[in-house]
């Protein structure tokens, strides 16, 4: 069935059995904040043919199912909340449909996006429908934070280290094994199935909020303030760490050597592939956090093999990859992978 | 110039200005709720050739400009807000832009939805903009309200009066005047620009909510509860009224004619005509609030001829319309509009 045979109201009683059935049916969704807490809120477009292909959603050699699409706009949404340090209440979800798109094709976006948002115990809380020649999808999502505890952007210092969680590369390895069933020939089925699910069912790193906080309040008998900048991977590694210092007004040092990468770049991509993926592959959702040495080194405890140290914030606007093999230090920008140094 | 021509980074820094600063830059913006407030969101996704139409915004033949379409996106959600009782704190907005559209389009558009949303102090504190083949606007609007103080439609019971604000059918005889340049030959040049301008540039009630907060604090010396239901006449003030019984399982009874029109429909619209735009014009962007009769006076009291009393909620599941000249009631539906009775 298309959805110009179902027409809108239909398909926005199909589309309600998603939400929780206390919020919807009003002209706007009501969300209780904590005393003391701020609102947190960012909006993503999406469109078909730029960040997904709905003619291309066909068993075998497609990238990215309707399920996917709903499961990863929702991530990228968590994900920007996660990099403010707030904590998630919900998201409203516009769409633009073409008549001729499968009903199902909604359905399924809708199931991807809620057995996301259920990870997070995040509902839907509204949402528009509307015909349009191209499908889009206009999220919406809210969150909340003590202001006090906010990551920013602009809060980086000299000295700060900067903490990584997870391993970059994966989601563009998972990427390039979808496009190319050639591509990783020598990988085990386990590695392959991983980097697929990096790409296709990437996570938000909603759950180091609460380790950051206890660390802060642990590591310090006197009263600390809670300063920590930082941004998500979502465009990449080295994007994040170029914004997050010219928001600062800072320039920082990464270690080559340090940037945590997959296991099973090892035998499969040149050294060159692999950093620049890990620098400039991008969706991998995983935190950039510039915070004082002690208590990245307490997140680094916490956190294990889950979290590494890759540099420092320095003084001046640059940001400087030192390759321990000796080779001489490069400058990254945005505008440029590290194939065109 | 054009979108493709100018790159997604210059637009961004344009449309910056826009915001205030303190709140752009960051992953997410932050917004203050006071305490003891919930936060309420809504959402519209405004599509080119459905809501408005880029093809037709030559000076002469245009309905609605850049600018107005913005005003009224704008509006469109912070009625919705009213319409909640909340009052506003910020809106997102996410835009799909072909590359052929001209950059003046897009800040008109900014132009229209600031110039509007500074007559409520409202601020614009994100968005994310996206090329696509059809021009899409998707505003999310947040607000505060006691949870206790909020509008819902399901609250609606019988013996409560019906309170309207404002007039109903203007915009849609502005729409007309727009569409048709014969129309309205008979029209004062003040009545015609007043018709126009309800079209065009609507507003949004959120003038009422201290109001009604202040009749229900001096009306009573016992503490009573807020309780009122209510929605926005966007789709109508028939849907309005519709939606209200639904979601509160009750009937209305309305009086045709108390039914608050312009005064400029005299001497130009029949009777049949000047109703149907009243019940189904939409757009109007009032408020239609259903509370009990003492409350409803009170408020009538203090808005004068801004508001009127229009029909009372019933038990049942029907809603009918009184014809005081002696012509049988009439039962309203959402499927057809007055001249299909």
């Amino acid at each position: 069935m298309l959805i110009r045979d179902l027409g809108e109201q239909a398909l926005l009683q199909k589309l309600q059995r998603f939400c929780p059935p206390a919020v919807v049916g009003d002209d706007a969704a009501l969300m209780a904040v904590a005393t003391g807490q701020s609102v947190v809120v960012t909006t993503d477009i999406l469109v078909d043919g730029v960040h997904f292909s709905v003619g291309l959603a066909t068993p075998g050699v497609n990238t990215t199912s309707p399920a996917d699409v709903g499961w990863r706009s929702a991530i990228a949404n968590l994900s920007d909340l996660a990099a403010m340090g707030a904590s998630p209440l919900g998201i409203t979800v516009g769409l633009g449909l073409p008549g001729d798109l499968p009903v199902s094709w909604v359905e399924q976006l809708y199931e991807g996006m809620t057995d996301c948002l259920a990870q997070y115990n995040t509902p839907i809380v509204g949402g528009d429908i509307c015909r349009s020649t191209v499908l889009t999808v206009a999220i919406a999502a809210f969150g909340q934070v003590f202001p006090e505890q906010a990551i920013l952007r602009s809060q980086a210092q000299p000295g700060d280290a900067i903490l990584v969680t997870g391993v970059h590369g994966a989601s563009r390895a998972g990427l390039e094994l979808l496009l190319n069933p050639g591509a990783g020939a020598g990988l085990s089925e386990g590695d392959r199935h991983r980097l697929i699910k990096a790409h296709q069912r990437p996570a938000a790193r909603l759950d180091i909020l609460p380790i950051l906080q206890e660390v802060y309040r642990l590591q310090s008998p006197a009263p600390v303030s809670f300063r920590v900048a930082g941004m998500d991977s979502s465009d990449g590694l080295a994007d994040a760490v170029l914004q997050i210092c010219r928001a600062s007004g800072v320039g920082a040092r990464l270690e080559k050597a340090k940037i945590p990468m997959p296991t099973a770049f090892e035998g499969w991509l040149s050294p060159e592939r692999a950093l620049d993926w890990a620098l400039y592959g991008g969706e991998d959702f995983e935190l950039v956090l510039c915070l004082p040495l002690d208590f990245a080194e307490a997140m680094k405890e916490r956190l294990g093999n889950a979290a590494a140290i890759v540099g420092s914030i320095v003084v001046g606007t640059e940001v400087w990859l030192s390759q321990s093999d000796g080779q001489p230090d490069v400058a990254l920008n945005l505008n440029q992978g590290f194939q065109h140094f």
